[in-house]
């Protein structure tokens, strides 16, 4: 059994709605460091090895979960399992900047740049953009139900970077009056699949048909080594609107045919040629 | 000047936020048919000419009002009038029928159709299948921001057509679970681009992705014989969400070559080859 403490991130990681990977990355993250402030010994090593099953068990196919996990191994030493968790935030902050970095360098002044639902790594390459004196625009989705479109707008609006908001169904036609687009990843499959907010699927087949070039912007640990796209479990959220239930997969399935690239810390990955 | 009862249909025209081409055609017809209760001689014809120039400013460039004017020539014979005005609304009548059943002949049992928005069209479809006996479910849109979809689930509700609702953004999730797609059309250019509410086109571009066939059913007084594509004027309404201002056009435009066919009163046309 977990220390409470413990088991209250873990509460608070199951019971999230919005937020995703990177976010569900860095709690767990947390969980280890608040584990080797209170065990050590055999109890710290058996503790980690538990709290691992649990972690993956948020989200069993979200491969920031198993990344973590994996970089986290069982260990009776407090200081060093703090050291590797600290290490994990401090290296995911480090890879979204420097994807920003990278992600800014492909704007060019004039640029209309289209974007679906909320990816803060998405926002970091538009905030670098705009440190470095370009002048674009951003056209990005209400993102219903929840409505993410409208918390970067409020982000947005605060660095001063113009934007226009549209409905979910306006993707195609906004898309043709685009010159670039960015999408965030909850989870890339082993065989190149982006798995994110649905609705991205379409905005990638809009931009492929109008020849707009996506890239999709990913921290190297939000790709997963061993699931392929279909072994994702894709969460489901029904709700309800004037008495009918309405069906909410979260995200859809973006094959890598139609991602002009996926930027990461590393670098920017392009599909291979025979796809 | 146009009498007031006329001009009242035409502000009632004007003011329709939901309801589309067939809708807005119908109301056309009424308003010829009230000028003729009420005029005659050369104060009709002249009349005539001056409710065709109003009815085609409602929208200068759908195809149904085009057709409806061209339909009523101005004449001193307030008879001969109405006449018309009541075949045309008889005509549609009949074709929607028709259309029905052509449609219906599609539906295979075990089918799964996807539709976008609410068309009385493709619902004339789902009906006439239904009568036939035929065994299928609907995946519809709840279309945001006006849930039009929520207002075709009420109708299938009441007819006993089992069905799904999905957000706007699931499309492309849903168009690969689904076996067939049917959509209305408010306008179809003479270069073979529909014009359907906005993500029509999201959900041609998934159905093409995936091999699943796309039909659009609609009057052949829906075809404009003059206009493209890029002639056409989408209608925007703005509106607000949050206090921030959310771009709205109606409509957008699918290209003919992800159209399996059109299903028309007369039959199906299909795209040319070389598409």
């Amino acid at each position: 059994m977990l220390p409470k403490d413990v088991q209250a991130i873990l509460e608070e990681m199951k019971a999230e709605k919005i937020r995703g990977a990177s976010y569900l990355a860095k709690k767990g993250a947390e969980a280890y460091i608040k584990l080797s402030d209170l065990l050590d010994g055999f109890e710290l090593s058996s503790a980690i090895e538990e709290l691992s099953r649990e972690i993956l068990n948020v989200n069993p196919t979200m491969a920031s979960l198993y990344n973590l996990t994996h970089f986290i191994k069982p260990s009776q030493d407090p200081e060093f399992v703090k050291a590797k968790a600290q290490e994990f935030i401090k290296l995911s902050e480090e890879a979204r900047k420097e994807i920003g970095n990278i992600g800014s360098e492909l704007i060019d002044d004039g640029d209309i740049i289209i974007t679906h639902s909320f990816s803060s790594t998405v926002l970091e390459i538009f905030k670098a953009a705009k440190v470095k004196g370009k002048m674009f625009r951003i056209i990005l989705t209400e993102s219903s139900p929840d409505y993410e479109g409208l918390a970067l707008a409020k982000e947005l609006k605060k660095i001063g970077i113009s934007f226009e908001i549209i409905t979910d169904a306006q993707i195609g036609f906004f898309a043709k009056k685009s010159t670039l687009a960015f999408v965030g990843a909850d989870n890339i499959t082993q065989d190149g699949c982006v798995i994110n907010k649905a609705g991205t699927y379409l905005l990638a087949l809009a931009c492929f048909d109008n020849g707009i070039p996506l890239y999709v912007a990913a921290e190297s640990f939000k790709i997963h080594p061993k699931l392929k796209a279909e072994e994702i479990e894709i969460v489901e959220r029904k709700f309800k609107r004037n008495h009918f239930l309405i069906r909410n997969f979260l995200f859809d399935v973006t094959p890598w045919r139609y991602v002009r690239g996926i930027i990461t810390e590393l670098g920017i990955l392009v599909p291979p040629k025979e796809l």
